[in-house]
């Protein structure tokens, strides 16, 4: 008896259960429904595309409908959108795009990858020409095409997320004048403001218009777009509009069929990802996933699970049940030469959840110091107080972040804690990392807190502190202070400090920092052991001066 | 009451315990005796210095004796060479190289990190001037002096192993014409022999005269170096020798003071890297370790441990006492553009050893295929047969080869199966990796093996099947077939496979390939679903390719 196992969408998740369950089963009959005219095309490398970086168009074509035909048998049917269930049937009714025909299919299996959908603000205008989202191959035709025909000047990019700051590194690099408008405070979601702070300055740096805490509350023009209003008033001029703001699950066909949508507006499945439908499983971005770390539900719309997930459900299926362990999010984008990627859990979420953890700093070069090249990068960990289990990773810079932050993703998924980061045997060779890598080494900065080796403040707590009547000391070089400090700081360089314990005070808290935070730590030990009371300032001057510079830029960018 | 802690050896192990002894302890007597001039120097970047890659001579100096005696209050005497240990006494005799005075000095623990010194072999002209090893910075200086003076036209490099290889690349950028002579059959020993092929093919390919199964039975010379013969008789011109054929644990001192020598030759140590001795600590290469995946006592002397150790051995000295939990070979080499780097167990280990093992092969890409650039690397990886524990991995490839081997070197560490492999969310945007990492894919390709959904054949089984009357099956397309093939096999692509399987026997093994074992995969699940016995033969035809290759250079070059 061979199953019929329908599969709703043709792109990542879709075509990866079609492909696997072929191969466990010969005999299976597949049917791929996929509304538009492309399955299994490179979703991630669209932005690429606009901007020439990607020049083959048929590279983005993963797959052809007939290469999936002849290799896996499998019934691929483009330009075939499935309209309704019938779950009582185990039927779809689906509608023939082309000739406009419409016909029922049968199913023993049904699999949903509808995936999640732009979305596009309820604002007047949000309809022009010109105004694009950022989906599909022919939406990149689109944009490309009018990038490459009108060479707009001016460009206005809405959101900060990944998509919205890969299509402003693509308009930048066509010459064209970006203004990048974010309604939150920060871009990219997933990290701490500390750390956004950085890729903020690089933007600025970089020429993109920066537009924190605004909004577009319309976009105005005859034909095509010509200018945007924000809500605090501004008018900015744009000839291209690009909206990544974010994406909606796709679940109108699975509502409709009565299907359980979870709190989050995900589509509800199990560990084995099936439906409230016993015969319908459902992939990909339109479900609602157990978050890895804090087992919340979420929306965690991303390539790698999506494609997981269609394996995972293939295996099901044909008699292997998997169950699917949860979305950890781990992420990564490149903005020009910068690499900003995450893994696990934020503070922000953590606070939110009323979660102890700690989190640390530093700022480790990607490879050995004295072999040439190799700018440090910013890291950030995250983890548990009682048992030093790491929680989650933020890294902020060049060379090296994606590899520090896959071992990272990996130690999260193996449940390590911060001393199993110290005992990590990573490939040294001067090219490539120090004898104690950054992850090494941050464990080691992890551990001495929760042993207790050091205290640790952060800088959003030192002006609270101060006023409280702590000392600010800053361990640096004379010269290292000459080029910027702390305004206030008392300046003891490390390497005098034990000559001049005397000129400090024993009844007051003395908050330390260095350039990155390894002196501070040093100093925090000769400190304590003297009987003073101290505390090591997290990522030191490199840190506070980020964050300082982008407060500065912000204010003045919204004045 | 104060610890007095004596230190023997100033670089690596010996000053990271130093260092970190002193932030937990401010009040210990910290003495650090280093026989030569310098503490702490970058010993792994010294090639690199050679080479010119590394200009700046100060850099190797990661920490000078003042700034270690200013910063950590370390007592540093360099110069400064421990001759004997009075275990009884707790004191160790010094004698000052500079003064040639001799004097004793007492000890409450006393760390020994003597290292490891370079192998030299026993045969004439070993001492010939221009014969050079390399473990220190007046070696490098030598080294560099001789060839910016001499520049020598032809240079042999002894030993295939990471500093023979990273002195060949160093030679040959700076024009030298090298022959690299290598006693064993292959380089780098932590290899098993078919990803040693494609490094031997690179290596030929980019102009250096590979012997291998050859070695050296004398240097001739009159006042310098000018030819060297080799146990086959073949006599080759040298104005430079370089000996890299390993290093030894420098142990005369702890013998001499009665401590117990493992069997491997190294200071036998206890878990907290405790001697026989309790109050004499050893740690870094000159030490016998336990191998973290099999248990056994073995050395390896790697930049990485020694660190770890270091620190380790005064987290215990100062009362937080952390064991050491054994040494998984992870290692690196870059090779001009070539990258090679290991982790856990080979097979030749695993092998000698009698465990049973799995093994699978796979050639991924880097990043995205439709995103520019990217050299797809060779990767292996070892796992056991039952739960699919993964035990090893090698990879030889280019971009990219660092971060898998650190993602696989960490679920080593973690225990981690293939299963768990095909769970890690890894980092994915087009320019780091694909939405299945090649961690992913091969976790996926091993979990087949495991769970029974493919059979593997190797290579070196081949020919042996072939003569019980197998048969060889290509199922790369007519194009690929053309361009080379195995002799003697059939050929059916894959898209054809099911309307042509009436061409093949069903009463024999049918052995598939194609050209990296994906194909050949799907393939096989087409066959057996049929009826058929198979086996996907693993690496495919790119496996058989470079080591048919090397097979075909060794021989003539040692015809």
């Amino acid at each position: 008896m061979s199953k019929k196992v329908v599969i709703v969408g043709g792109v990542a998740g879709g075509a990866s259960a079609a492909a696997r369950l072929r191969r466990l089963d010969e005999e299976a009959h597949i049917v791929m429904f996929e509304r538009g005219e492309y399955i299994s095309y490179a979703n991630c490398g669209l932005p690429y595309y606009v901007g020439g970086v990607i020049r083959d168009r048929k590279k983005l074509l993963v797959q052809t409908p007939e290469a999936m035909r002849r290799r896996f048998n499998i019934d691929v049917r483009t330009l075939s959108e499935v309209v309704r269930i019938l779950p009582g049937e185990k039927e779809v009714e689906v509608k023939n795009l082309a000739t406009g025909e419409a016909y029922r299919e049968s199913y023993d299996y049904l699999v949903l990858s509808p995936g999640a959908s732009p979305v596009v603000p309820d604002i007047p205008g949000a309809n022009l020409e010109n105004v694009f989202t950022i989906r599909n191959v022919p939406d990149s035709d689109a944009i490309k095409a009018h990038i490459e025909t009108r060479k707009p000047s001016t460009a206005v990019v809405v959101g900060g997320g990944f998509i919205g700051l890969e299509m402003a590194e693509v308009l930048m690099a066509c010459g064209t004048k970006v203004t990048l408008v974010e309604a939150d405070t920060q871009v990219m979601r997933a990290l701490d403001p500390e750390m956004a702070a950085i890729v903020h300055c690089y933007l600025r740096d970089n020429g993109v218009d920066l537009r924190l805490g605004d909004k577009l509350v319309s976009i105005k023009g005859s034909s095509g777009v010509e200018e945007v209003e924000l809500a605090s008033g501004k008018t900015l001029p744009a000839e291209l509009v690009i909206l990544g703001i974010g994406v909606r699950p796709e679940v109108w066909l699975a509502k409709e069929a009565g299907l359980e949508i979870g709190p989050t507006g995900g589509i509800l499945v199990d560990e084995y990802l099936r439906t409230s439908d016993p015969f319908i499983y459902a992939i990909g971005d339109a479900i609602q996933v157990k978050d890895y770390v804090t087992g919340q539900d979420v929306l965690i719309p991303l390539a790698g699970p999506a494609n997981r997930q269609g394996r995972l459900v293939a295996d099901t299926i044909a008699g292997q049940p998997t169950p699917y362990k949860g979305s950890q999010g781990t992420a990564i984008v490149k903005i020009m030469d910068m690499v900003v990627a995450v893994t696990g859990s934020n503070e922000k979420t953590l606070n939110r959840l009323g979660r102890e953890h700690l989190a640390c700093h530093t700022h480790p070069a990607p490879h050995a110091t004295y072999y040439p090249g190799g700018t440090p990068m910013a890291m950030k960990l995250i983890f548990s107080p009682g048992d030093g289990k790491v929680l989650g990773a933020q890294i902020v810079g060049y060379e090296g972040v994606d590899k520090r932050i896959d071992v990272l993703a990996t130690a999260i998924r193996a449940g390590m804690t911060v001393f199993d980061l110290q005992d990590l045997q990573l490939a040294y060779a001067p090219p490539f990392s120090s004898a104690k890598d950054p992850v090494n080494m941050i464990g080691y900065v992890a551990g001495n807190m929760v042993q207790g080796n050091v205290e640790i403040a952060h800088w959003h707590e030192v002006d609270k502190r101060l006023a409280q009547g702590a000392l600010l000391l800053d361990v640096r070089t004379k010269r290292e202070v000459e080029d910027g400090a702390v305004p206030g700081a008392l300046n003891i360089p490390v390497d005098n400090l034990r000559e001049r314990l005397s000129e400090l005070p024993k009844d007051k808290e003395i908050l330390v920092y260095c350039q990155v935070g390894l002196r501070s730590y040093i100093a925090y030990r000769i400190l304590r052991q003297h009987g003073f009371t101290a505390k090591s300032i997290s990522g030191g001057y490199r840190t506070y001066h980020m964050v300082g510079k982008d407060k500065a830029c912000f204010e003045s960018g919204n004045a």
